[in-house]
C-alpha cells in the first residue's frame, strides 16, 4: 500500500521542523510547503529547503504571496521589530497569515489528493496571535471540508496541529527525539543572510527559553 | 460620521462588478481587491482596474499569488479549457481559490479596520465549484471571526455574498439598476489581451444566457 500523503507547512523554524518530523513518524509521505509572504527573514526559507531534505520530505514547494502590499506587520513592513511583546497583539503579527498559509496548503492538498494538512501553530508560547488557537484550527478544518472537492466527493480532510498544547520545552524534546537538528532551523524575526539570530526579539527569547527549560544546549548561532 | 469600510473581491467579471456596486449602494467606502493567481486571463485584471475607478472604489489593490506552482486547474495550467462542463467538478476549478482570495481579503480588512468583506460567489449558476455554496461562506465568516484581531478585540467581521441566491439574469438586472457597464467586464476563461471573449467556454455560456434571460442586449465583445 502506498503511504498516505500529507501537506506540511514548513517555515524553517523549530516548530514546523518538528511538525514535519512528527508527520514522517506517523508514516506520511510529506509534501512540505513554504509560503514566501515578503517576510524580512528570507534565511528562514533557505532553512526550510535544507530541512525538507534532511527530514525526508518527498517534495518541497515555495509559493510566493506578496503580503507586503497589504501591509500591517513589522515582519513585512518597515516597522522596527520590538525587543519585547508588550500587551495585546504584537506588531509582528501578520494579518491573516495562518489563514492564508493554510488556504494555500489546502489547495495543494487537493491537487495531491492528500487527506492531511499539518501546521505548527501553538497556543502555549504563542506570542498572542489570534490564529494560533485550537478553535481557529477547528474552524479551518470545518471550512476545508466545505471548500474542496473532498467535500463533494466524500473523503475528508484533517488539519493537524500536533504542537498546539506543547510548551516550547516539550517541542524541543519531541524534536530531538525524532532527530530534528535544531541548528538547521531559523526562528529569529530578523535573522541575517546566514540564518544567524539577533537573540533579542520575541521569537529568539521564546526559543532560548525553550532550550533552557528542556535542559538542552541551545545550538542557535547569534550575530549579536 | 465617516463611512464604514469594506473590502470587495473584484475579479473583473460581471458578478464581482455588481457586488462592488451593491457595496457602494449600501454606503460603504470600498477597497477593491484583485488576486492575481497566475490565471490565463490577465485581461480580467485590466478590467478590474477600470471597474474599480468607474464604480467609485476608494482604492484598488492587486495581490500576486502564484497558484500555478501548485497546479491542478485548466485556468492556471496548460490544460485545454473545455467547451462544456460535463459532470462533477470541472477542470476550470482552481483548488481552494475562493478560500485563498477570502483569506487575503481578510488580511487587508484587518489592516484597514474594515468590518465587511464582499465576494461574488453564487450558488445558482455556479459551474459546480464547491467553494461557491452558502455553507462555505458561513464557515469562512466563522473562521474570520476566530482568526483575527477582530476576534480578540471584540468587533465582528461579516462576509457578504449578496449574489449567492441570484440567477445570472437577476445579476444582470441588479447590475444595470446600479449603473454597472457590463461592457467593461470580462468573464471568459480565455479572453484575449483586449478582453474579448471566446463565446464557447462555461463562463461565456453562462454570461450570454444571463443577458438573454434578462432580456438585455449582450454587450460582450467576442473574438470568435
Amino acid at each position: 500500500m502506498k503511504p498516505a500523503k500529507a501537506v506540511v507547512l514548513l517555515s524553517g523554524g523549530m516548530d514546523s521542523a518538528t511538525v514535519l518530523a512528527i508527520a514522517r513518524a506517523q508514516g506520511f509521505e510529506v509534501y512540505a510547503l513554504s509560503v514566501a509572504y515578503g517576510q524580512r527573514h528570507t534565511s528562514e526559507l533557505a532553512a526550510a529547503a535544507r530541512l525538507a531534505v534532511s527530514l525526508g520530505a518527498a517534495a518541497h514547494k515555495v509559493v510566493n504571496i506578496d503580503l507586503r502590499s497589504i501591509g500591517g506587520s513589522a515582519l513585512t513592513d518597515d516597522i522596527d521589530v520590538p525587543e519585547h511583546g508588550g500587551d495585546g497583539i504584537p506588531v509582528t503579527y501578520v494579518p491573516a497569515r495562518n489563514t492564508i498559509m493554510l488556504s494555500v496548503a489546502l489547495g495543494w492538498a487537493e491537487v495531491l489528493g492528500a487527506g492531511d494538512i499539518f501546521c505548527g501553530v501553538n497556543a502555549v508560547d504563542y506570542s498572542g496571535y489570534p490564529d494560533c488557537r485550537p478553535e481557529f484550527v477547528e474552524a479551518f478544518e470545518k471550512l476545508a471540508n466545505l471548500a474542496t472537492k473532498a467535500a463533494v466527493e466524500g473523503h475528508g480532510l484533517r488539519v493537524q496541529a500536533p504542537l498546539i498544547q506543547l510548551s516550547k520545552a516539550d517541542i524541543v524534546r519531541r524534536g530531538i527525539e525524532l532527530g530534528v537538528d535544531f541548528a538547521e532551523t531559523v526562528s529569529c524575526y530578523q535573522a541575517d543572510a546566514e540564518g544567524r539570530a539577533c537573540g533579542h526579539c520575541d521569537a529568539c527569547r521564546l526559543r532560548a527559553a525553550g532550550f533552557e527549560a528542556a535542559g538542552v544546549a541551545d545550538p542557535t548561532r547569534y550575530f549579536g
